[in-house]
């Protein structure tokens, strides 16, 4: 199957481009720059693809910043929020419309590279903060696809159940290169260690019992 | 109700500013370059937005050549087709899952706006070249548009039942400036006249009984 992968060059991305590999499916990756804080995770996502020599795609969304405004994601204005990834202060983080707005670029790319599917790797817990991670949504845009262009797409989300710790034991399974996807929401060189996506990646590590590779400049307790 | 309409400059979607900003609505517009040939249009929005004294939104997809390539609106390489708008050449104008990011992006603006709809002008007459604008497509994006926030949007679209010229007979009852509008695919200041949009607009002033205040370059036989 010829399949355009999401990749975002975090922990979960990189898993679905890794077990999409495994399976021996032909693979593109778009990575997309909205103007958000974390651009090192393009970087990442960029050394990944080439890695696993998957053809990488970069598309720019120019003054994303005023219309996906009033995230601390694509606003110097608001701090990142520090604490627990299922804080109430995580939404801040939010991009409004953010994977709509992805998966319709990898469908254009889908469509104009005749792939049969599109893979993104939302997961059980990003439901609580995200709303275009729930479940329903992706049902929801499933059959969108469908009729998108006049041959059908197929939109696949293997990880919508599980936990971020099945991902990170998946990647162990398959020697996905932990070290180098990138998770970091406040965007500098070095995990800051307190911020959501920095505790749930340590937690995750914990949970699947797996040693993790990253450096914290603030481990979590 | 506050909707977010997406206006490329055309004239459809000049007629459905006008005619929800007619029966009082709280609107913002929002134009997209994708690094279309008929650029032009998005001056014609700008310009039709502040005479409604409508908020205009200008979104840049960078690179989106790439992703949205092989069209005759995206790619130099491919010569605008010239001919009747329903003929299969025209397919060559389709921009691959246009609509799915334009409207995501209008979703972007909606939840960072809170505005409860979003409205495009897709109509009857295209349903036939562009995949995206079968009420089909419609029907099954409105669904993802109530998930993507917390809080449901609207997915409006008014004119999907009707022809180009029921458009532009709404138009004329609202005085629109319709030479202001901009439709050509060959992107010159003059509208060629031949092109397909240019053709079925030239039919639809026609079909309307209504004069046609455009200038062209060839007026159609």
């Amino acid at each position: 199957m010829k399949i355009v992968v999401v990749l975002s060059g975090g922990l979960d991305s990189t898993v679905l481009l890794a077990d999409l590999h495994h399976k021996g499916h032909d693979l593109l990756a778009l990575s997309v720059n909205y103007g958000q804080r974390h651009r090192l995770e393009l970087a990442a996502a960029e050394s990944i693809a080439k890695d696993y020599r998957v053809p990488w795609h970069l598309a720019h969304l120019g003054t994303a910043r005023e219309l996906l405004g009033g995230s601390s994601q694509t606003s110097d204005d608001v701090p990142v929020p520090h604490g627990h990834y299922t804080d109430e202060t995580m939404k801040q983080t939010v991009v409004p419309n953010r994977n709509m707005i992805l998966l319709a670029l990898a469908g254009a790319l889908a469509i104009s590279r005749k792939a049969d599917a599109i893979a993104y790797a939302a997961h059980a817990g990003d439901h609580a903060i995200y709303p275009d991670c729930r479940p329903a949504f992706t049902e929801a845009l499933a059959p969108v696809f469908v009729l998108a262009d006049w041959r059908p797409i197929t939109l696949l989300t293997p990880f919508i159940a599980w936990l971020k710790a099945d991902i990170v034991r998946r990647g162990g399974q398959l020697a996905v290169p932990f070290e180098r996807t990138y998770s970091c929401y406040e965007g500098e060189a070095e995990h800051c260690g307190a911020c959501g996506t920095c505790v749930e990646r340590q937690e995750a590590f914990a949970l699947a019992g797996l040693p993790d590779p990253t450096t914290y400049r603030l481990a979590h307790a």
